[in-house]
């Protein structure tokens, strides 16, 4: 995989340069491209030229190659959204996120696929770490392109487990940071109380570099780990769920902490919270019927079945009970923060297992959407493998708006798992 | 003035039809909008075809004409965003706000002016009251045509004060819902944590009839009035910048409240919401930034220069400061939830004075922009003149989620000033 941070310090220290890093690129995408389906446009010869501007040395991203998620606009890509209803979509302006990238001078080379608006209806892109295998979803093409080598940055979405799922699937590092710490504007939205906009990088560091150069926050934090944190397992009502290999990394992973000085101990999710890991579908499917209600109305025929028939569904649920799983929302917020008090990550689940084989389903987000919807930072560490030789990541969650702690305990992980 | 409430009590009774309903409508834009300038686009003739679509009187909204900000997107009209750069833009699908219009039986006539992309440069847009004077700003349109009597419901945004201040300039009801109660997606973004959908109506009981009629809330409260309710008359540290005719207003309105059985008291706002003031510009400010990236790097020579250089300044605004805002807002929102369990309804000022002369200014949101950080409902409460014969609106805002409450007690401070 190609590091982003290592590579952009290559080209300031005149090592490299972006126009040699985006060739090292398309030749990676010329020979993965066919098998992995990771793009949903591409115009190579566009960033080709933009990687031989003056000065793209001096900006925090350095010239590096950088896919979007097909969910988020661009003016220069035809913005499908993994729909047919969209596919002469051309948006007027780039989504802020894209935007963010181009001033931190990143290139962006195409559209990374998207499942269909990003919800579980399988894509065409293939997991290549074994092409038998689903990359997970929604953001499979963003997750493939990092896996596979193809580009060493890539922006995905979050609305259940779209970012830390595909992550652990293809095992590189996905990071949802804090709700809004990236803006959605250009987004196609989902669920607005959940969508969020995630990274995906090879390592933990190369993460925390983009995020930081995307924002100008500091948050760029290098080989820098966590001092002892104190670290809360938590494997949640769902726990039977995991399989043997998720059960055994989580289990690695805490004491491969420890090991590094961690203080590990087990934590039960609070009643606060498994409530509100239940309401997560109530707010998104309620703001979903409303943020599609033009496509069910016009274009339901252009739907997959699968999202015709949850919006159908979704439609149903009356205004009461979203206040309600608003409410719960709200208190397992203020459980999670004075559970903080205590703890500076919770260690837990990326996914049920290692990807499942075949292309029927893109996985659960069962281990991932109550920290949707809590808002705070997650990462999926990548590492550990599962018997059948496929990655399986574990999630390292940390305290609202704390991204910088959080960044520094999915560190000390992945230094532990991986030393 | 159109009685959206009443127009669709008539229509429901067999005493009118939505077709006669369409045509008073269009004869009173005929003769009234060639002054008024209320409309950025209007097709009468597709709203009168559709306003003899059969089943119109069972639902909610009956068929009555609505009109639509032009910051909202329609599939139906251009949608310019009061903007140059956007002037041919045809969105593909209608805002969620606009499909829960048509949900509700609502027919859309036309798109409502706004200034600049809901900013601070006048509209071409006339006060029905006195042309001579500003229609308030940024829902311009949407004021105008409600209380030129050409619309009985208009749909309009507030980040500042944009649906309060032009409702109080042109002497009609302005309510502006909770934070979120209506979707703000299709929105031309200014500040994701300060952008609200709001209603335009003749009076309190037709916003609520509106309201309840888009989310199928139990909002309806006809005549319903608050009792005994506890207000607190807030005057800010701004009171200073209060005209005699908005402090005579306010006194008046206090003391009719009083008279209706209302428990009416001063209250200073606390330091910690005074600061939370404070914090909206830099909260709107930043997000805008980032909002109008696009157009700020590819179109700037198109933007007023007033939004030019704000945006201009807006960029040095460091997320350090953002981030202080932020949580300087989440105190201010926590005191203002204590202040709520001793008072029912806030009174205060809707605007500095009436609607100046000229068309210079849109007039100060220095009175709403704190209502729109906090989230809570706000109305403006027509029926009151200052010494020029122009309307002067008095504001009610009430505790976050509970617009029913606010809507009873605007109910009743507005029989309370016109009786």
């Amino acid at each position: 995989m190609l590091s982003a941070r290592d590579l952009a310090a290559s080209i300031r220290a005149g090592r490299t340069t972006p126009r040699a890093v985006m060739e090292e690129a398309a030749a990676a995408i010329a020979a993965c491209e066919g098998e992995v389906n990771a793009f949903a446009a591409l115009d190579l010869d566009m960033a080709l030229r933009a990687s031989m501007l003056k000065g793209l040395d001096a900006l925090p991203l350095a010239g590096l190659p950088v896919g979007i998620k097909d969910i988020l606009d661009t003016r220069d890509f035809i913005t499908a959204y993994g729909s047919p209803i969209y596919e002469e979509h051309r948006p007027i302006t780039d989504a802020p996120v894209v935007g963010m990238t181009r001033r931190a001078g990143g290139i962006v080379v195409g559209k990374t696929v998207t499942t269909e608006f990003a919800f579980l209806e399988p894509s065409a892109t293939r997991n290549p770490r074994r092409l038998s295998h689903t990359p997970g979803g929604s953001s499979a093409g963003s997750a493939a392109a990092v896996a596979a080598g193809m580009l060493p940055l890539a922006i995905g979405t979050q609305t259940g487990g779209s970012v830390i799922r595909p992550a652990a699937f293809c095992g590189v590092t996905g990071y949802k940071p804090t709700f809004r710490l990236l803006p959605t504007l250009g987004m196609k939205t989902f669920s607005w109380h959940l969508d969020t906009i995630g990274l995906f990088a090879a390592r933990v560091r190369d993460a925390a570099f983009a995020v930081a150069a995307l924002t100008g926050r500091d948050l760029d934090i290098g080989d820098e780990m966590a001092e002892a944190p104190r670290v809360a397992v938590v494997r949640t009502a769902r726990a039977d769920n995991a399989s043997t290999d998720s059960h055994a990394a989580l289990e690695t992973a805490a004491r491969a902490l420890e090991a590094k000085g961690a203080r590990v101990f087990d934590l039960d999710l609070p009643e606060a919270l498994e409530e509100a890991d239940a309401a997560h579908p109530v707010i998104q499917d309620f703001e979903a019927a409303l943020s599609f209600m033009d496509e069910y109305v016009f274009a339901r025929d252009q739907l997959s079945p699968l999202l015709a028939a949850h919006l159908e569904a979704a439609r149903t649920i009356t205004p009461e009970a979203y206040d309600n799983a608003r409410r719960t929302a709200k208190r397992g917020r203020h459980v999670l923060g004075d559970l903080f008090r205590d703890v500076d990550a919770i260690l837990t689940f990326s996914a049920p297992g290692p990807a499942p084989e075949g292309h029927a389903t893109t996985g659960s987000a069962m281990f991932n959407r109550l920290w949707t919807l809590m808002g705070c930072p997650a990462l999926n560490v990548a590492g550990l493998t599962a018997a059948n030789g496929m990655p399986v990541g574990v999630q390292v969650v940390g305290r609202f708006g704390r991204d910088r702690q959080a960044l520094a305990v999915a560190n000390l992980l992945e230094a532990a798992i991986t030393s």
